[in-house]
């Protein structure tokens, strides 16, 4: 007897959850009539004083068994897909998703397309001398990496670590790269500067300590040139994709993301590689992805299975700190490569057909 | 003209948020007669097979605008809404709550009712000698303590570290606690060890790595003598209610929760105290909560500022570790106070009117 | 037997012992000459290449029983020591130090001393309209406080977010606070902006984002406007000290820090509070501390009992959020305060003495 | 003049250097001579009332310029040194270390050998019924995977979560497994469960929530059964690998270890996989090392790529869950794979040469 009122009870709940279905379906469809109404009048789609009024209805007509929390929580979750429904339509979501732009987007750096097949991106930690740079570059082109990175600005945690050689050392990585006919990543810290960057660099790079300065991500949305934005030390990889959206919604579309490791409790690496980062990214965002080996382990022992995990897992490309003689580097002296290192590196990439 | 048009609108939109509204509720009353019959019949609650059917027919009958994954997600919301429904219904609340249990808990151990007023638990980390533990309940003594720790069964890291006493550490502390008019908490490891625990203990310690040892818990449950429940290492403050709930489903309701710190990549602190835990736990359940300063900070410099945070958060007592000797002990030699920082401690506490 | 020759063991250990002390010793004095003249000459104290010499030497005559990294990590201790010693005697200790600077920095605001006793700084998360700021001066004055906060530049994670309304927003800051006669705090996120800030704000704010905004700190140590600084969302406390650093070493010594809560794994609160960090931080400088009970919790259910936390851990003030409507707030409307709420806090504080 | 001043003084602290390092190692042979002594004596190593006999000499013979903390924490580092020393004479390094065993430890289940060549693990998160299992089954045995792990006593959050059908499942595991020629994995909790263990299963799993259940741990050093061992869910590396010689040292030496994420803030992954621990821990330890896929990402869409990475990494295999019908599932509904998923990861791998 039970279960035949078992099943009459299910059939009404079957036949209320079409009549919500059809309610909120039409409700959606007067909510997007409205948001049409805004649009034209330049109204803003979020009206916090209207949804106010609506509660404050709702709560005074409900008789339960529901408390008035748990309606409020509901008709929030439906206001909030009304609201996301408007954004779409007005083509509000995120620029650096692949639901707006499904084809990889690809960016040229000379000769090198970053998002089409495996980079590797190698370079002192900081420019020290123009001897030291020559040394890196010469190595570089004997395996055919095209890109040298080195920081002519550094930000340091203490103002009385070595901060760089500045623009001295900008000059110093343009002339080396133009000898060896390499392009240049280097980071800009000042949003006064990004203007003139790109008279010595080919690759602007934002910090780990800058993703979320929001000054800097605006100025380097406002020119040409391409921008390597790393990943806050313990940024949400949510909040890493709207870092790139503050650039590529200012006009800039050139945005490579980097992937550095995450602050964790963990002490034997400097950072926790967060390689789960690598495939959800490129599967929300159309953006190439490079993992940064060097500071995300901050350890060398390591350098050739996480390269090679990192590539696996579908990155575009890998970052790694190189240096003529590691022990006396003036900064990251642990997480350096020597020249053989990275030679090795190198060869154990190409074995596994990476490059 | 369009501000008539949305006037129109917007009245459209407030009837149908209220046929929502009655709709829900409707089914909400639905969902609660079949809950009824199920629990007549034994059955579970929650059906997933019967949930499968729902959302097939919901996706089947979307026309949109919105999409199949946002209605799901609204419908899923509505679900999970009627089940949390059923389980108040069913007093499937959390026995731990304070909505099951608006009063505080008060867990009586001899003379001393925890939850009622502030308390201070002190004593070394491990039992060394008799002569150890005699000088530390001395001082306890003078300072109106009366419940003393101590580790007898000492979970470490290593297997070669120091394990403890075990059964004769807890008759030590037993034997001293008697001669001076104390009570004991000591840690117990292993489930089959919580039978027998009563015998030397009068509150049985569960640590923080042993957190979610279910079984542990379970055993724990099972016994008349209360439990002091430690925050794991790195669980969310509704882990750690849930914890206590697999001891209080069992039938022991004597728990008293320690917020003792949470892992976090600060390097200045052990662990980083989760002050916010206090209130929050307070507010949520009516168990009594008490704070580790000696584990929470691993340093004992700033002892006093934190045991008056904790009790002004609303802490029930105080649990710290007190050494005749600190640099020679067993284990955790930074953390422990020697008897003339213990004596501060109280004195401050005592002259800020805590005790 | 063996006791005796155990007893002539250890008495070689001693002798040992005393000769590497005065060794250690030597070699320090020896290194401060050094020192002394690298002054003289301009040279930097650390030669990269003069260590990797010593280096190279003590391995070359290293013939065990300890192996070479052993003797080597030992020695880089020793290496470290002196140059500690060297930067000490250089005065290159921090200044934001007690070490520097014994007694407390105290920061005036109009006639509110900040370090002296506790304060209170409190207003809307985000500048909305001269009326609303209004609205909680007006609260402010009948409480008896005496800073305004209120966000012009909104530095949000998404840019689509509300970014605040600017230099209008400081304009309606300015005219409110000197119609109530109040003191305003609001943030700055331009290096560029902070020399015309002082035209509107009293107290300048550097958000947790920016905390690491090496640019931005430079530009802030070379005004005259006290410096509100956020610690970063997972920034540890030496990173903190160095950020503030930044500013003092430039000559701006006005700078009040303010923990706000790190990021960690807990659900239920938007960070974790790091109250151990309150009185470490009162240890280890002489600047001011401020607890930020908005942004640490996220929530404001438990607003009374962490100020209270905050104050009794020695904080010299209070920040918090409070709005006349939280719900239609154009950000963070869970966590802002009413004007009740917030009247309850103050009613709080002082029963309990901290006002 | 003052250059060659320079040099002298310079020559000064290399003849210091090499004093020191004599110093430094007679010292650590007489220690040794003590070790010796103390070993045929049966007394411990370390004896902290003796470091403190040291510690008070030094102290008393300070004369700077170093002050006594700097000199304190040098002799302490030396003393550590020498303890380090006497340990590795003594055989106590880990025994889970490379340096005890440089070969890799090969596990053998059946005819499978972990350590060898990649291997897969995949099943269910929890054994619901026979035919649910069977099915599995049948598709791990179509893509040659030799070892199926399914969860019979399931550790969960909340004690009203499905706990699973305990030795029931086991039976059930064993009965399929049999029937298709697999070997079992499954989770044991209780210390008291070990002993019978083997006779359900051919691998006995210890999950992440009992990594420092020590007394569980000790049980799985007493039987020959291969054990599991899952990183605990904040563990560091340092304590897995002491987690795991808590069951080598008490003689069994088949232990399989498992990465699988750690608890990080990051809300878009269940876990953050810590791919360079698998790395770290092939270069410290000789024992093989697995990654659970399934409950790292918590999510399935990257299961391909994150596989990929992990194999790359040099791990010996991979873990994964598989359901017949996930939404349906008991537990872990999102991040089990169908089985057509779990036919698809197979033939990526495959095809990527991992298997």
């Amino acid at each position: 007897m039970s279960n035949q009122e078992l099943e009459e009870l299910r059939a009404k709940v079957d036949e209320i959850n079409l009549q919500l279905l059809h309610l909120i379906n039409k409700r959606a469809e007067i909510i997007q009539e409205i948001g049409n109404i805004k649009t034209k009048q330049g109204m803003p789609r979020f009206d916090p004083i209207r949804e106010r009024e609506m509660i404050d209805k709702i709560r005074a007509n409900n008789n339960g068994p529901f408390d008035d929390n748990t309606i409020l929580h509901l008709f929030k979750q439906i206001f909030k897909a009304s609201l996301d429904l408007q954004e779409v339509d007005n083509n509000k979501k995120l620029l650096v998703s692949r639901d707006r732009h499904p084809e990889d987007t690809i960016v040229t750096v000379g000769d090198t397309e970053i998002g089409k097949k495996p980079i590797m991106i190698a370079g002192p930690c900081s420019v020290e001398s123009e001897e030291q740079v020559s040394i890196v570059a010469k190595s570089l082109v004997e395996q055919g990496v095209k890109l040298i990175r080195g920081g002519a600005f550094k930000p340091r945690t203490s103002p009385y670590d070595f901060q760089g050689l500045g623009i001295e050392g900008l000059k110093i990585l343009r002339k080396v790269a133009d000898n060896y006919g390499l392009k240049v990543v280097s980071e800009i810290v000042n949003p006064a500067d990004i203007e003139i960057a790109p008279e010595y660099v080919d690759v602007i790079q934002i910090g780990a300590r800058n993703m979320q300065n929001f000054e800097l991500l605006k100025a380097a949305g406002q020119v040409n040139t391409p921008i390597l934005l790393k990943r806050g030390l313990a940024a949400t990889i949510e909040e890493f994709l709207f870092a790139a959206e503050y650039i590529v919604s200012r006009g800039n579309t050139q945005v490579i993301l980097v992937e550095r490791g995450i602050r964790t409790y963990e002490k034997w690496t400097r950072n926790t590689l967060d390689i789960l980062a690598v495939p959800i990214i490129k599967q929300e965002s159309h953006l190439p992805v490079i993992v940064d080996i060097s500071h995300s382990a901050g350890r060398k022992d390591v350098a050739i299975p996480i390269a090679k995990a990192a590539l696996a897992a579908g990155a575009d490309g890998i970052m790694v700190e190189v240096h003529p003689d590691p022990p006396v580097a003036l900064s990251d002296a642990n997480q350096q490569l020597d020249l053989n290192e990275f030679n090795s590196l190198m060869t154990a990439l190409k074995k596994a057909n990476f490059f």
